[in-house]
């Protein structure tokens, strides 16, 4: 294991990102990977959180178009990718990721249901072959994971979406999911001590096979 | 002549587009065109306007991306169409815009060199085949150009560029206005009141064929 590798954290509002990330990071660290650093997307730059902002905010009358939206957030992607995903792998430090293309994937193309075509030419334009070595998916259903996250307060303009944006959300999750082997499946709807005990378990079984 | 047209005025910095603008739109009122709204790009909409202020921003330390910033150009392109452009059009309100998709073609496409299907590929996700009706290009030299948009203060970060960047951009302006018959060329390096004639000329010659 001489590379520095990207690993990222997946999953709906209310999955369980947050611990999930803590979990992965005293694992890595546990394997003796001591350089490593925490990016979240959308953000992660000074010029990506302002497009964050734009993606997030409510906009007062005017209705910020599903394709504008998509652009915004790869705009921030390429943004991160290039001056922080990059450059920190290249030196050797790993980078933990929350959320990242699987995210648009699941939530523009799934739960907006932006055309499989636009999606692909995206990705191919913003990231090339760049991709995760390494995935964790927090499964849950929206149901559990929306009632998690409403406890937590405020909720921005894309979580109060509809309840079916968010399953076609997670149905797009769990097929990009099966059909990728750099993803692990947890599932995030079993109580905590469980979904922490499953992210280390396949965060060892990956780091082996290293 | 029963629908509205989209207008739009192209050419590098210190070309008198805004001077242009004006004798377009004196010149479509003549013509008995009274109901006409003007927009500008990058911007023309609250969001679109955010997305502007990122692209032409100095950012301490945070180069922004060639394909960052050709994404945010189209976000802002499709929040000004779909939300203002497209409605007025349909209710019978001209546009007249300062900038479109041409600006993006010369300044990224050939200005930056972006690869020729990722600027392809962009245009269709963003506009289809929305396009504008009448485009007047005012043709300058980049270094006479230059000088008199220095003439008249700060310069932006794009104003900054290398002037073979200018140069490479008024080639790509150029190669399209020469290959589409609803563009009209007119010489911008002539004194002011001949550059207001030429426009004049154009304007009736193409509302003529309406």
């Amino acid at each position: 294991m001489n590379q520095a590798k990207f690993v990222v954290i997946e999953g709906l509002e209310g999955a369980g990102k947050s611990t999930a990330i803590n979990t992965l990071r005293a694992e890595l660290e546990s394997a003796g990977i001591q350089d490593i650093i925490n990016t979240r997307e959308p953000g992660g730059t000074a010029l990506a959180e302002k497009m964050r902002a734009l993606v997030k905010e409510e906009h007062e009358g005017e209705l910020l178009q599903d394709r504008s939206e998509l652009l915004l957030l790869y705009a921030a992607r390429i943004q991160l990718v290039e001056t922080v995903i990059k450059p920190a792998l290249a030196k050797g430090t790993w980078v933990i990721g929350d959320r990242h293309d699987m995210s648009s994937q699941a939530y523009q193309g799934g739960g907006r249901q932006i055309d499989a075509n636009v999606m692909s030419s995206l990705k191919q334009i913003a990231l090339n072959d760049f991709k995760p070595d390494f995935t964790l998916y927090l499964d849950i259903d929206p149901k559990l994971g929306l009632e998690r996250a409403r406890g937590r307060g405020e909720l921005d303009r894309i979580e109060k979406m509809d309840i079916s944006f968010f399953e076609r959300t997670r149905e797009r999750y769990l097929n990009l999911a099966q059909g990728d082997s750099s993803v692990a499946i947890i599932d995030a709807s079993q109580d905590l001590n469980s979904v922490q005990q499953a992210i280390k378990q396949a965060v060892r079984a990956w780091l082996a096979e290293q």
